[in-house]
């Protein structure tokens, strides 16, 4: 029998995928289910919605409420949290550098890494020194990462993988797809996602 | 020392209200707070927004996304779940008998049977002969409680309360309010709501 696996889908600007972020591994280990990283960026699939920003910027009572949700939620789990400014950070050049370390298997150690840049500590992760910065902690070559971030081929893999999360019908982060297609959207389904990838499937049949 | 209390409000034509509604009661005595059952329509507010139609028909993915949500809910809460047609049921003159029935202390009682009427067993509540039936169901004379409904009093009775949800910053159904203010959003954020009412509040310095 082959191991169970899910796909996370996340965008470095999004709060929520901070939250899933920092606790996925864990929860999947326990579960004895694989983790795939899939990085991607939502301002194309909101701006096919109609929104050119943030849904957090755009709708004001509901934006207020999810920064305080946020501050709840983070409490309860014990993490940090700062509200990058501006908001949404840029997310970019990240997304890239992030694809560009799937070869290497150092997709998930990043990310982990950009959000608690980001979210923990209110740094500007769409400044290129801070990616940087992260890189080296990871020793990695800075320099020689940044710039295949910006080949033609990381490029064009990160378009690819955007227009798979629009195809499956992804319209927000952070978003979970198991092997046999079901969705699930937002930190809160996060258990709900891997139970379901672990063989748990209440309403399957419905 | 006085009892804690948590403002439940909801709209009927709110398939997650439906999944509150069946499922608030028990867990708010388990905690020992009162609940204050507040109808109120979402239509005025999403209308704020800029929004002409449930965001559940807006948005296709995400209308698409939330209704599988909601079978996967019902499944794991053991609760049927009909989509009323048309979706969004117009849900004025529900919330209308509902606050006429507050004095009585049957708003709580005719709530449940209106949500069980509309997401169980797919009757259209906009339609009065299924608020009759409903009325009836409770031995409450149908016809003096739906002209009620149509008083000059009870029509200004929920204005008021959809203005107040406005000027209380909520943007969705069902949403909880304790008596220190704290908003949250959701079913999802029922139990979390009600151990904050408790007094479990994790984040209330932040």
């Amino acid at each position: 029998m082959h191991r169970h696996s899910l796909d996370f889908w996340y965008d470095f600007a999004s709060p929520y995928s901070y939250l899933t972020a920092m606790r996925i591994e864990a929860l999947a280990a326990a579960a004895d289910v694989d983790l795939r990283w899939r990085p991607f960026l939502l301002g194309p699939i909101f701006a096919a919605q109609g929104w050119t920003d943030s849904p957090l910027n755009l709708f004001p009572c509901k934006g207020r409420y999810l920064w305080r949700d946020l501050a709840r939620q983070s409490a309860r789990l014990g993490l940090a949290l700062v509200r990058p400014a501006p908001f949404p950070q840029n997310s970019l050049t990240a997304a890239r550098v992030a694809l560009a370390l799937r070869d290497a298997g150092k997709t998930a150690l990043f990310s982990r890494r950009v959000f608690a840049a980001s979210f923990g500590e209110g740094r500007a992760i769409s400044e290129p020194e801070v990616l940087t910065s992260i890189l080296r902690s990871l020793e990695l070559d800075a320099g020689r990462v940044l710039a295949q971030a910006q080949s033609t081929e990381v490029k064009a893999r990160l378009r690819a993988e955007t227009e798979e999360a629009r195809t499956r019908g992804l319209f927000g982060a952070p978003s979970f797809l198991t092997t046999d297609g079901e969705l699930f959207w937002g930190n809160d389904r996060l258990e709900e996602a891997i139970a379901w990838a672990a063989g748990d499937r209440p309403g399957a049949m419905l």
